[in-house]
């Protein structure tokens, strides 16, 4: 991710400018300039509700189909959201939504280890793709995604909804743009306590989650070092936390810890945990600093700077991630880096990377 | 540290009733009620300047004598706080104050690898003792002036201003007695820069130093740790952060960070730095948080928790410590533990324990 090219993208998507028109794209048919883009949501968890009302306001999207693969939520969606019965899939069947007009691109919703299936499935079925992020459960995942949507000629985005939220547009700005002079260091941790849900929740089943927290919250915080220097780590050392709930984490972590090393001596420490809640981004500058807290949830987010308070709407974030993406594909142009596959792949392969240095106790190279 | 006894210990310094009486302290002859206890402050360097003020303002305690290596030091102290010649000192000569009668005690604000030598050489002359944190360089020190102390009957205190602190104070209380549900975490990191400083300077230098930022910074982290959880860590992984300024960081570390694991899973994560500013203290706990930023420094401090602000009136630090100690030293009763030499000697084998682990990269056990 170069600084400039990063910066660049972000202005097209912030301000809609002068974004690259591609010539191979597929089209979305007789496009009229009102047209929304018509989403099948795949997977119809918690998630899939939030996606739904974001979907419900936004100006470029539309909630057009459903997958699942439980006939009564099946039955429930259709009803709630009045989507005809044509756009509605189950797991079996879902490779006929090629022939479905009606739908431009599958958003998958489903537990991360099933990302790639459906991705890739709706990339054969000649259908755009967001798929919720982390991207998959590994960075091989990632890369037979990111060929399979290339060679279905659909594009992949991933479901990174703080890349269009205007607080963290202003982390950006203010790391990228060293406006209080370079970052030197970045704190920045997020939990939310599991320790009361279903034990037969995915989340606790590695085949389905790849990994504790540092999948499913941690990624938060390993994009937000990557976004705000504007630049890719080239290391880490990282630990598990002790074990609270034996009975809930026998396959995945229930807290880790980490350090971020990112070129010129700048690093980052983050806190991923199941069992207690924690929501809070610090950037220390050579001139001052920049946090929010909460930060990355669905807000409403409260922050300051060391010159005062850093505050700005609090929007529908769904609303706007579909918006920005949408806005792009409508127009038939190529999504940016930083919300496309190779965005997803990066944070894998740091993903992928903590562990590895959790599970040996030693610094860990990152090839990016 | 027991929790209930802390909390006597607390509520007895903190309201001033009760403390228990000794038969066998030194007594401060001649004693009046309104008499302040007589200091001699040894050590002239930046922080001595703050304790000057407080003393100017405290009510249990006068600025009574001076000690330095440096005869202008003394020259400028002497007439600037008025000091009677008869009560300046410089190394060579300190032990004579054994028989100056006009100071009750010596305050060693001198480079961390004095602590110890002038501590000894204090209570061998029969003087109290105030030494600033970290009580020495390494806990073998620290057993050592305990003893001395003992066998000369002088007590022995740390500098642990915070200990008088309001919003410490209420931390303490906010953590020990569960008021918003057990704490599950804390991070609480401290930096300060120094890569403009004098390359000469005591602190990069390990003989005078100990250590760099863990030393004289990470020991408020580890102090808040255990006092806002009222128990002691049982093992602690670290890592030694990127040098940046290596003209500078030829002896001791600029930055670290580190993992404390307390019992029942507890684990607070800290980064102490010398090339940025980080001033914070969050805990997190079953039902909500509490936190400071700035937390550590001389104020003024801004706090909440998860049911609004968290604000006391900002105090003067140096002035409440000295009438904590300097009341319980008048009243001729024995200090707590939590501001005595133990508190010191816990805080450094935590210190000791986090630099064996970034050397080694392997978690290391705490034996408390």
């Amino acid at each position: 991710m170069k600084n400039l090219l990063r910066r660049q993208f972000l202005q097209q998507v912030g301000l809609g400018i002068g974004a690259m028109a591609l010539p191979a794209l597929p089209t979305l048919a007789g496009l009229p300039p009102s047209r929304k883009l018509n989403v099948a949501l795949c997977g119809l968890g918690r998630y899939a509700g939030y996606l739904a009302e974001g979907l419900a306001v936004s100006q470029y999207c539309r909630l057009a189909g459903v997958v699942s693969g439980t006939p009564a939520k099946l039955a429930d969606w259709q009803k709630r959201y009045n989507i005809p019965p044509q756009n509605c899939y189950n797991y079996q069947n879902f490779d006929e939504i090629v022939a479905n007009k009606a739908i431009d691109l599958v958003y998958v919703v489903l537990p991360n280890a099933l990302h790639k299936e459906f991705t890739i499935r709706a990339a054969k079925a000649g259908k755009h793709v967001i798929v919720e992020k982390p991207m998959a459960t590994t960075a091989a995942d990632c890369r037979a995604m990111i060929a399979a949507c290339k060679a279905a000629g659909v594009q992949l985005a991933v479901g990174y909804r703080l890349h269009y939220e205007p607080h963290h547009q202003e982390l950006m700005r203010l790391g990228q743009q060293k406006i209080f002079g370079p970052v030197r260091h970045i704190d920045v941790s997020l939990g939310y306590r599991l320790d009361g849900a279903d034990p037969n929740d995915w989340h606790f089943k590695k085949a389905l989650s790849g990994g504790g927290p540092l999948m499913n919250l941690g990624v938060y915080c390993v994009q937000s070092c990557r976004y705000v220097l504007g630049a890719e780590p080239v290391a880490v050392t990282a630990q598990f936390g002790p074990v609270q709930h034996k009975d809930l984490y026998t396959e995945v972590e229930e807290a880790i810890t980490w350090q971020l090393y990112f070129p010129g001596g700048v690093f980052c420490t983050s806190t991923s945990a199941n069992n207690f809640g924690i929501d809070r981004f610090f950037a220390s500058t050579d001139n001052g600093f920049f946090e929010l807290s909460p930060a990355v949830s669905y807000g409403p987010f409260r922050g300051r700077t060391s010159q005062g308070e850093l505050k700005f709407p609090d929007i529908n974030q769904q609303a706007a991630q579909l918006d920005g993406i949408g806005r792009v594909l409508l127009a038939g142009e190529k999504l940016p880096d930083h919300i496309a596959g190779i965005e997803g792949l990066k944070d894998l392969m740091v993903l992928e990377a903590i562990y590895k240095a959790a599970e040996t106790g030693r610094r860990v190279s990152i090839n990016s």
